[in-house]
């Protein structure tokens, strides 16, 4: 309304920049479910007591709801979502270069903002 | 109250029954765990895709909530727990020979109640 921001549910996104968004949003989700999987064949050769067994559980329990409620693609939410996989280094500038600027610059303040909390 | 039967919260629990009881308990409980233990390392190495790795979530959950129920290690219920450990085959007579006869009996009618169902 004031003019120097646009709001995220303003904007409208190309078939381009959809196919760019579907393309980071699977491969941020794809790296991290593999970190995951990683992780637990790390894990399970270490597990010795029981105890062990429920911190396995624990993290796996954890790590499905960080991901569900991280990775949510609806285009009203977007921009903060990549801004926040950008802030983790999940996914870079450049995957988003082809993006228009008014999505980068809200997508850059977003992770900024992040950073400073 | 017939004389036939005795009921589980009449009978008393001597010191030397209850050494048996704990010991074979714990045993019990222990190769269960350690059954899990060996499911969780056998499965980790065959995870490929996150599908693989929320069943595994769900077996741990599963088991750890079977488990605590199956364990309740209070002398009114005790009976009944070694009855459904006899049924399964985790523990066995040779365990509770020691037992006095009334426990004995209704361990061995509450195990054959348990495979009638």
């Amino acid at each position: 309304v004031n003019g120097s921001h646009t709001e995220m549910g303003e904007l409208r996104w190309s078939p381009a920049e959809k196919a760019i968004a579907r393309r980071t949003f699977e491969r941020a989700l794809g790296k991290e479910l593999q970190e995951v999987i990683g992780e637990v064949k790390a894990r399970a050769p270490r597990i010795e007591e029981p105890a062990d067994l429920w911190d396995l559980e624990r993290y796996l329990t954890r790590k499905r709801q960080e991901i569900d409620r991280k990775y949510d693609y609806r285009y009203s939410v977007l921009p903060l979502v990549f801004a926040r996989l950008l802030h983790e280094r999940r996914i870079t500038e450049e995957d988003l270069r082809d993006l228009r600027q008014d999505k980068l610059d809200l997508i850059r303040r977003g992770a900024e903002t992040i950073s400073r909390l």
